[in-house]
C-alpha cells in the first residue's frame, strides 16, 4: 500500500493523472481497513462487509460529482451523462464481496479502475455517450455454497427460485434473507423481470486482476481475454471394481479401482495434450480422490475409488465434444479393467464469448500506448460472462497478479494496475465517442 | 457342514477313510461352534478363543490315542512316533487363531487335515520317522497391530523385543500380557533361545486354503506352492505438487498431484505386465488413497495426494530390482511433472522358498492319485515361511475356496479337502518311508 503515485505515466494519452492514481490506492486501503478480518479480507454477499465498501465507493463518487443511484438488487450505479441521451452506455464493473479470509483486489480492483476511468472521461470534458460504473453484488460462490453472479444475473432477470433458496455458509440463513437485510426489492428480483435492458449498454468492460500465473509465468503486465470458460462437473465419479486380498490375487483377476482411475486420468491427459496442439481451449482437473475408508488397507487390492472431474473450455462444442470423449474412455478402460465408472449427473456453466470488435478496440489501446499484453481466455468465471451473455459486446482486461486470488497473499503490483487503468480509461473513452456502437 | 462323506474316495490309495471324513467334518462344526461370535468366527491370537480351539483338537487326538504336548509358546504338539527314534521327524500344521469376524477354514484346515493324516498312518502301523502335527500360535495380524507367526517364530527363537510389547486391538493389553494368560514361558521365549532344532524335523507341510481365485478361475481343486512372496510395503507415499486454481492455470503451469500419481501408477502396471511375460513373480498393489482434505475441492488442482504402496514376489532379486525401477520412474514423473514423491521407509518381508524336493514328493503323490493341480505362488504369508526360512524342507497344498479369506463368507468344498487331505496323507506317508530325507 505504500506504493508512490507514478508521475511519468501522466505524459502518456490515456494514463492516470497522479490524482487519480493516489485516489486508488487511497481506496484500496479503505477497503482493506473496513474489511480486515485478521487473517484476510472478507466482504460477505449481501452481507454488511459488502454494502460498507458499497458505500466507500458511493461516497467517493459523489465527492467527486458523480451521480449514483441503487438498483432494485442494491448494485451501485456510478454515472457520468454524455452528451446524447438517446446513445446506448458504456459501462464498466466488477463486484466489491470477497471470499472469507480473501484478498482485497479481487473484484475491488475492476470497480476502482472503473471510478478512475470515470473520472478521468469527466475531467476532459462529457463525451458523446453516457458512461456507467456498476459495482455489483455477491459474485462470489462461497458465501451461498455454489450459485453466484447474484448481482449481474439479477440485471437481466436472471435469479431463480433455487438462488433465493440459498443456504448460507453460516447454516443459518438463506440469500434472500440477505438480500432483503440490504434492502433488495425481493418482489421485483423474483418476479425473473429484467432491471435493465440490454439494448441500453453499448458496451461493457471489466478489469479483474488474473487468478492464475500466466501473466506472471508470460511477464506480462496484462492480459486481453477473449472468452471466458465455460465448465462440466462431475462432483464425485465413483469407480467400483473388486476388493482383493493384495498378495493372493493375481493381475489377471484383479478389478483394481484405484489403476482404473489412474488409466482413466492418464488418457485423459494426454488426449488434453494433443487437444491444446490442435488449438482447442481445454483444461482438465480430477481432484478429491479418496479410497473407500470402510473397506481400504496397505494389503488389499482397491475396489472403489472416488474423484472429482471438472474441465473448462471456451468453446462449446469442445465442452460437448470432451464428454463425449469421456465417456468412451471410461467405457473402454471399464470394459479392458473390469470396472465401472458412475459419472454421476454433470453441473453444466455455459462458456462466454468476449467481443471481438471490443478485443481489437482495446487491442488497439494497447499497441498506441505500447503496452505489452497477453491475448488469454479466462479461466475462472466473471460477472462479464453475464453481460456477453445477455448479447452485450463485452471485453475484459486482466492485471498480472502473483499468488492466485481467494487469499490474503494475492499480489497485484500497482504498476500494473495502473497500466491496466489506462487501458479501461482509453477504451472507454473511445467507446464513448463512438456513435456506431459494437454489436456485430 | 451338510456334506456328508464320499465312500467313493476310500477306494484310493492314500484317500481319507469315512470316519476320518466324517470326523474332519466334525471338527469343523465344534470348531466353528466353539468360536461362533455373531457374525463369523473369532478366535483371538493367544487368546481364550484360540486356546478353546486347541483343546478340542488336543482332547480328539488322544482319544484317538495319539501323545500330546504343549512347548513353551504354548503351541501345541500332537505326536506319532515311529519306529526309529533317531531319524528325524515328518511334520505338518497351521494355526488356529482366525481374524475377528472370519472363516472357519483359515488356518483350521491344516490342523484338521494335519490330524486325520497322523490317524490314517496310526492305522496303517508305525512308519520308520516320528510324524508330528504342530497347531501353532498367533499366525494372524490382526490380532496386534501387524505383527504376526508367533507360534512359529518361537520355535525358533525368532521373537523380538518389539513383538512382546505389541498392542492388542482393544488398546488394553499386550502380546506379552495374553501370552502370560495362556501359560506361555515368557523368560525362555525372551531369552531368544530355539525351543526345537531345525534339525529335528525332516521336512514340513502345510495344508491351507488359498486365499486368492485362482484356483477357482483355473478350475482345479488342489494347488502346490512354489513359494510364498515375501513384500515391500511403503505405507504412504506423499506425492506433492501445487494446488492452484482449476479455470485459471493452464496445463503447462500446472504440478497436478493426482495426475503424478496416476501416471505413475499406469507406468508401474505397465511395467509389471511386462515383467509377467518376462516370466517374473510379481503383483503390484496401490491402495488407500486420498487428497488433502483441508485444501482439495472440486475446483482445485490438487496439490498433494497420499497413498500406500506395496509389491510382493517369491523371489529377493525380483523385490530389490523393483525398488530400483520404483525409485526410477517416481524421479522420472517427479521430473515430468514437478512434482516429488516422498516414499518414505519401506516395511519388507522375505520370501520363502518351498523346497523342490517336497514339491515334487507332492506332485508324484497328485499324479498318482490322477488328482488335478495348479502349480502356484502362494500370495499371501504363511507359518510354512518360517519353517523353510529356517532351513527345513518345506512344501504347502492349496485348497480351493471361494470368496477369499479373513471373512465369514470363505466357501471351501469338502471335497476339495478331502482329496488335498488325501495328498497331505500320500506325501507324509511317503516321507515317513523314506530314511534319505530331503535336504538338499
Amino acid at each position: 500500500m505504500d506504493d508512490a503515485p507514478t508521475s511519468e505515466r501522466t505524459t502518456r494519452g490515456f494514463a492516470l493523472p497522479v490524482a487519480l492514481q493516489q485516489l486508488s490506492i487511497d481506496l484500496f486501503t479503505q477497503l482493506r481497513e473496513l474489511s480486515w478480518d485478521g487473517t484476510g479480507v472478507s466482504r460477505e454477499t449481501y452481507g454488511a462487509s459488502e454494502t460498507a465498501a458499497f458505500e466507500l465507493v458511493e461516497r467517493q463518487a459523489r465527492e467527486a460529482g458523480l451521480e449514483t443511484e441503487w438498483d432494485a438488487a442494491r448494485n451501485l450505479i456510478v454515472r457520468l451523462p454524455g452528451q446524447n441521451p438517446d446513445l446506448a452506455t458504456v459501462a464498466t464493473g466488477s463486484h466489491l464481496d470477497s471470499v472469507p479470509e480473501g484478498g482485497n483486489f479481487d473484484g475491488a480492483a475492476g470497480v476502482v479502475a472503473g471510478l478512475t476511468a470515470l473520472l478521468a472521461a469527466k475531467d476532459r470534458g462529457a463525451p458523446a455517450r453516457s458512461m456507467a460504473l456498476y459495482a455489483l453484488r455477491g459474485e462470489e460462490s462461497a458465501w451461498f455454497g455454489g450459485p453466484c453472479y447474484f448481482g449481474s444475473r439479477a440485471l437481466f432477470g436472471g435469479l431463480k427460485d433455487d438462488d433465493f433458496e440459498s443456504p448460507h455458509r453460516n447454516g443459518q440463513k438463506t440469500l434472500e434473507d440477505s438480500m432483503r437485510e440490504t434492502g433488495a426489492n425481493l418482489d421485483l428480483l423474483k418476479s425473473g423481470q429484467p432491471l435493465i435492458d440490454p439494448a441500453h449498454f453499448a458496451c461493457w468492460f471489466e478489469l479483474h486482476i488474473e487468478q492464475g500465473p500466466v501473466l506472471i509465468a508470460r511477464d506480462k503486465p496484462v492480459g486481453l481475454v477473449t472468452g471466458i470458460r465455460g465448465n462440466t462437473r462431475y462432483r464425485r465419479v465413483v469407480c467400483r471394481g473388486e476388493a482383493a486380498h493384495s498378495g493372493a490375487v493375481p493381475r489377471w483377476l484383479r478389478h483394481d479401482a484405484v489403476l482404473a482411475m489412474s488409466d482413466l486420468l492418464v488418457r485423459i491427459d494426454e488426449h488434453w495434450r494433443v487437444l491444446l496442439e490442435w488449438g482447442e481451449d481445454l483444461v482438465v482437473t480430477a481432484g478429491v480422490v479418496e479410497t473407500n475408508p470402510a473397506e481400504h488397507a496397505v494389503s488389499r487390492v482397491p475396489g472403489e475409488v472416488t474423484f472429482a472431474l471438472e474441465y473448462r473450455s471456451q468453446d462449446p462444442k469442445t465442452l460437448e465434444s470432451f464428454a463425449a470423449l469421456l465417456q468412451s474412455e471410461c467405457e473402454q478402460v471399464g470394459e479392458k479393467r473390469g470396472v465401472n465408472f458412475a459419472l454421476g449427473p454433470p453441473s453444466v456453466t455455459t462458456p462466454a464469448q468476449m467481443s471481438p470488435n471490443i478485443i481489437a478496440l482495446i487491442e488497439s489501446i494497447c499497441t498506441e500506448q505500447k503496452i505489452d499484453y497477453e491475448i488469454m481466455p479466462s479461466g475462472a468465471g466473471h460477472d462479464s460472462s453475464v453481460f456477453a451473455n445477455a448479447g452485450i459486446p463485452a471485453g475484459m482486461i486482466f492485471v498480472r497478479n502473483d499468488k492466485g486470488s481467494h487469499n490474503p497473499h494475492e499480489a497485484m503490483d500497482f504498476d500494473d494496475f495502473f497500466l491496466a487503468a489506462e487501458i479501461l480509461n482509453g477504451a472507454m473513452q473511445r467507446a464513448a465517442q463512438n456513435t456506431e456502437g459494437y454489436r456485430p
